[in-house]
């Protein structure tokens, strides 16, 4: 039995997501970061960086959201979310995971909190932007020549994961499934039922 | 057979540190930095991020130097360098792994090229060493309290991942390993005979 601290729309939403498509009982602990509840000690103690998700796992708080997808993957659905180990896709698996991380989501982050950066707010979004759009262009490139998915044929977490990362992009000026193969993936994702599911129990409504 | 396309103290750092320690022939081919060969239409062609380490697998160029740091450590070893899927402690791994990638690789990036945003260079490297600094702060909390590795008595990739990233805070105003905890896994894994090796085939010094 999992539990999952959750924001709507945050980065909870991919844990929940393959929770969700796994078909593993958890219960949801919501975080009102509005509220700031994800600064309160009580949370600080489950999660010292203070953002949410935190998966407790075998009774243990856990986080970073691409980890927990990787180890939902891993642990269940007999393989279908994730090549194991021995596996000739691994090393591919791997690279998109963390290719995510520091191409879409740390360009992201810095348009979201341009003020964690003491200067103009604006020429922050700019140079997060630049490298935001030159990261989906590599995506979308690599998608036209190897998709649907981003291991081909093979859907895995890295594609709930950046359908996630996509959905942030929803307000930037242009969003990254504003281009065909990233926008086909997009649209191909949100038509699974476990996402109507996902949008029904956290409460969301845009980009539906 | 692996070949790893490397610039000595650059991102292949830990890839190579563990190709060493898991004992794997590998080629190495040096990618001149200086001269801009990571921005050669033939490295793109392998490494669309223009980045290094790209590491030939199977024969397949692959890259992100931490899901390479992964699957090195999977695959070879025996699980010297990495708790199995099945294990307890992989979820913990797993955290590890993207924690670095997000919270201490992201900011020394901005802090290394802050010229990727387009406004004034201390400013972003101010920031960028504020959020570097508090992640520090966390890790050697979490080293003090439950180290002497990231796992606890058990090493893993995820310490020779943070090892290299130290060593990329070393001309910050407060390095990384200028804290107890950080400090003493330094000297650690300063200590191991690979550590002499690297430096040897990369011709590196400083940071001995």
């Amino acid at each position: 039995m999992y539990a999952l601290y959750y924001t709507p729309g945050a980065a909870s939403l991919v844990v929940h997501w393959l929770l969700l498509e796994l078909d593993q009982p958890h219960e949801l602990r919501a975080v009102d970061i509005a509220a700031r509840e994800h600064k309160d000690a009580s949370y600080l103690a489950l999660n010292p960086n203070g953002v949410v998700p935190t998966l407790l796992v075998d009774g243990q708080p856990r986080y970073e959201a691409a980890a927990l997808a990787m180890l939902l993957a891993d642990r269940h659905g007999d393989g279908a979310f994730a090549p194991a180990p021995a596996d000739p896709q691994r090393a591919e698996y791997l690279q998109w995971m963390f290719n995510l991380t520091a191409t879409l989501q740390a360009p992201l982050r810095l348009w979201w909190y341009p003020g964690d950066l003491q200067c103009d707010d604006e020429a922050v979004r700019r140079g997060a932007r630049a490298r935001f759009e030159a990261a989906c262009e590599r995506l979308d490139a690599h998608l036209g020549a190897h998709g649907p998915y981003l291991l081909g044929e093979r859907l895995s977490a890295a594609d709930f994961y950046l359908t996630m990362l996509m959905r942030w992009s929803r307000n930037l000026p242009r969003p990254a499934h504003d281009r065909p193969h990233l926008g086909a993936l997009a649209r191909r994702m949100k038509a699974r039922p476990s996402f109507a599911e996902l949008y029904r129990r956290e409460g969301l409504e845009e980009w539906a």
